[in-house]
C-alpha cells in the first residue's frame, strides 16, 4: 500500500496544481448560482428617502391635534409632494412612499376616519411625532460593504445585486468540461445491451454533480479501450475543453490505456492511485496549458465518489470558493479501513434537534450502485483499526 | 388580527387549490433536477454476469496448482471466451470482464509471475476457488425497486436511470412562470435611480429562488401601478405561463391594484393576508383555467420570504415532491410574535457534532434586504409569548 497516496496529500495537490479561474463579466440574469468575483458595497444609503412605512396619511405633527385636510397623494416612485402650509395640512401615503417635505409623522389609514377631504382622528389613538417612518440610511450608508468576494449567488445575494445597480457582475468562469466515459463494454442508455456490456451511467451522474453547482458547460464522450483512438480523441478533447473528467481505463489491465494516452499527450501525472476506497485508481494530471486532468476510475460508485470528493471540490476552489467542512452524525456504526481513508454512501435525515443523521449505504462491491438511488452524498472515514459507533460525527460530502 | 390566515390554513389552502402538474418524457441528459414520475426497477440483474472485480487470470482451481499457461484476454465488454481444457490453462482478465466460460477463480495480478505464456503463483499464496469472482445477480435481481416515484433527480439517480436504461425518463413538466414586479417606484438594475425611486430586485430573487429548485422556465415582467395597464397585461400573462408570481400592490395601498386586477381577470382569491411577519399582505388566488396566481408584497424581504415559504413548496408539490421538516437550533435567542408566525432570516454553519446552527439576521425593518446576503433561508416561529432561547429546534426553510 506504500504506493498510494494519503487523501488530505491528493487534495493538496490538487488545490496547488489547478490554477484559478479567470473572471467575466455576465448580466444579471445569467449570474445566480455563479461565483461573485468582486466585493460589493452599497450604491447609495438604505433607505436611501424618508420611507412611509404603512398606508394611511403623512402630517406635521402637532400635540393635541386631531383633524385634517386631505389634500393629495404621495404615491411610491414620485418625487416628494409639499405638504401644504399649516398643521390641517395632510397627503395620502403608501407603504414604501417618500415621506412628502414638511411632513414628520404618519398616522396609519386604521387610526383615522374620512369623510369627503376630512379627516378625524379616532377616539382613544395617540400618534407619536416620527412615528411610521423609516429614515433615510437607517439600514445602511453608502459604500458599506454587502457582499463578499467568492459567494456563490444565490436568491438573496441576486436581490442585493439588482437592488445596488450592480446589472454586470463579475463572477468567475464556467470553465467547459470534457465529460469522457472510457470502455469496450459501455452502450448508450437507449441502446440494446447484451449480457457482458454495461450501459454508460458515469457521464451522466458525473455531469449531474457538475451542473447542480452551476458547472453546466460540458460535453459528453465515450472512447473504445484503444490506444490510437484514445491519444488521438484525448488531444481533441484537450484542445476543446478547459478541463477533463475521464472515467475508466485507469486501473492496471491491459487495456487501461488513459495514461499512457495522457502522458503521449503531455499531461503530467500529478499522482496516480490515492489510500481510498472506492476510488483508488484515480489518477489526476495537468495538461501543457494547465489545463486539468481528472481520470476517475470507471466503476460508478467510485467514479461518482471520486467527483464528489476531488473533482467539484477542486474546481469550486478554483472559481475562488472555499467551502467549511459539514459534519453529520452517524446514525449505524461503520467500521474504517486501516490502510486507506474510506467513503460510504449515505442518506441524510434531520432530526427536530436540528442535528443530521447519515444513514450509511455501503456498497456490498464497489459495483453495487443500483442501491445509490436517494442516496445524499458520502461520509469520510480516515484510516483506522477502532470501529466508529452510532453518534461520531463524519465530514460530509454531497454528490 | 381577527382576518388574517393562520399559517398553516394557508399553507392546506395552497395545497388543496393547486393541481398537480401533468408528467411528460424527456430525454435523459435533460432529466437532472427534475421530478421522476415513475417508479424505476432493474432492467436486469446486477452484476448482469459472473463479474471479474480486479486484474488477474481466470483458472478453473484445482487444490496445489501452482501454474498456468497463458492462452488469451478476456477484456471487458466482449463476450466471454472459453478457458482452454485441463486446469492449466489460464486467461488474462481485467476488472470488470465477464468470467470466461469454464473458469470458477480469479488470481490477482501481484500473486503470480509471468515468464512468456507461463504463469507461476508466488510463494506463500493460497487462492481460494471462487475468489474475486462477483456473482451475477448478487447486488439486485431484475425487476427490484430502485427509484420510487416523486424523488429528485440528483446524480446518483442519474447514474441509476442510464444504468437500468431509462433514456427518456417520465418527469413532471416544469412550468412555465410569470415573474411579475408592480411598482410605479421600481427602476431596471441599469437604469439612473432617483432617491424616491427603488431599484427592481424582487424579481431577479424569486428567479433565483425558482431557478434552484429546477424551476427555469420563467420570464420577467415589470408593471405600472395602472389599474388598465394591469389588468391588460396581467390577462396576456395568465394566458402564456402557467403560474403567476407577482410582486408589490397587495396592501391596502390607493395604488394597490392588484387584487382588483386579479378580481377582473376572473382569478378567484382564495385568501388575501396572512398572520405571518414579513408577508402578512400575501394575497393567493386561482385562475380560470386552474393557474395559481401568487401575489407576494413589494417588500422585497416579504417577498423573498413568502417565495421560499409559500410558493416553492406549493410548486415543489405540485410536481408530486413531499419534502420533510428540516430542522435546525437557535444559535441565539429569538423573541415570537403574539398574534403571527414570524420568519426570521438565518445563516446556517454546521458544528462538529452534526448540528445544523442557524444565526439569526433579524431585519431592522422589513426593507432591510441589504443585510440577506450570505443568509441561507429562514426560519419560522409559531405564534408565542415565550422568548424562544438559543438551542430551541425551529423549522428551516431555504431561499
Amino acid at each position: 500500500m506504500s504506493d498510494l497516496l494519503p487523501l488530505d496529500m491528493a487534495e493538496r495537490l490538487i488545490r496547488e496544481a489547478v490554477a484559478p479561474f479567470p473572471a467575466e463579466s455576465v448580466p444579471l440574469g445569467a449570474a445566480c448560482g455563479r461565483v461573485l468575483r468582486q466585493p460589493i458595497h452599497a450604491e447609495r444609503a438604505l433607505p436611501p428617502y424618508d420611507r412611509v412605512i404603512l398606508d394611511g396619511i403623512a402630517v406635521s405633527w402637532c400635540d393635541g391635534q386631531a383633524g385634517w385636510v386631505l389634500s393629495g397623494t404621495q404615491a411610491a416612485g414620485h418625487p416628494p409632494l409639499t405638504l401644504g402650509p399649516g398643521h390641517e395640512a395632510a397627503l395620502a401615503v403608501m407603504t414604501g412612499s417618500v415621506l412628502p417635505h414638511g411632513a414628520d409623522t404618519v398616522i396609519p389609514r386604521e387610526d383615522y376616519c374620512r369623510e369627503g377631504n376630512a379627516l378625524i382622528l379616532k377616539e382613544g389613538v395617540t400618534p407619536k411625532r416620527g412615528q411610521h417612518i423609516h429614515p433615510m440610511g437607517a439600514d445602511c450608508a453608502t459604500g458599506a460593504l454587502l457582499l463578499e468576494s467568492g459567494l456563490i449567488l444565490s436568491p438573496p445575494e441576486m436581490a442585493v445585486l439588482a437592488a445596488n445597480g450592480i446589472s454586470q457582475p463579475l463572477v468567475s468562469v464556467v470553465p467547459s468540461i470534457g465529460i469522457i466515459s472510457t470502455g469496450d463494454e459501455l452502450v448508450a442508455p437507449d441502446a440494446p445491451v447484451a449480457p457482458w456490456q454495461i450501459r454508460r451511467s458515469n457521464d451522466y451522474a458525473i455531469a449531474a454533480s457538475l451542473a447542480r453547482r452551476g458547472l453546466t458547460q460540458h460535453a459528453l464522450l465515450t472512447l473504445p479501450d484503444d490506444l490510437a483512438i484514445l491519444t488521438q480523441k484525448l488531444g481533441e478533447a484537450l484542445d476543446s475543453h478547459d478541463v477533463l473528467v475521464l472515467s475508466g481505463g485507469v486501473s492496471m489491465g491491459d487495456f487501461d490505456f488513459v495514461p499512457k494516452a495522457l502522458a503521449a499527450l503531455g499531461v503530467q501525472r500529478i499522482f496516480h492511485k490515492v489510500a481510498q476506497r472506492p476510488g483508488k485508481p484515480f489518477w489526476f494530471g495537468i495538461g501543457k496549458s494547465g489545463k486539468p486532468v481528472f481520470a476517475l476510475p470507471g466503476n460508478p460508485v467510485s467514479a461518482l465518489a471520486c467527483c464528489s470528493r476531488h473533482v467539484v471540490p477542486a474546481l469550486l476552489h478554483a472559481q475562488g470558493v472555499t467551502l467549511p467542512p459539514r459534519h453529520v452524525v452517524l446514525a449505524e456504526p461503520l467500521t474504517p479501513i486501516a490502510t486507506m481513508t474510506r467513503f460510504v454512501p449515505v442518506r441524510l435525515d434531520h432530526d427536530d434537534r436540528g442535528r443530521t443523521l447519515a444513514y450509511p449505504r455501503p456498497m456490498t462491491t464497489s459495483g453495487d450502485f443500483n442501491r445509490l438511488g436517494a442516496t445524499d452524498g458520502l461520509v469520510t472515514l480516515p484510516p483506522g483499526d477502532t470501529p466508529l459507533s452510532a453518534g461520531t460525527g463524519l465530514v460530509f460530502h454531497a454528490w
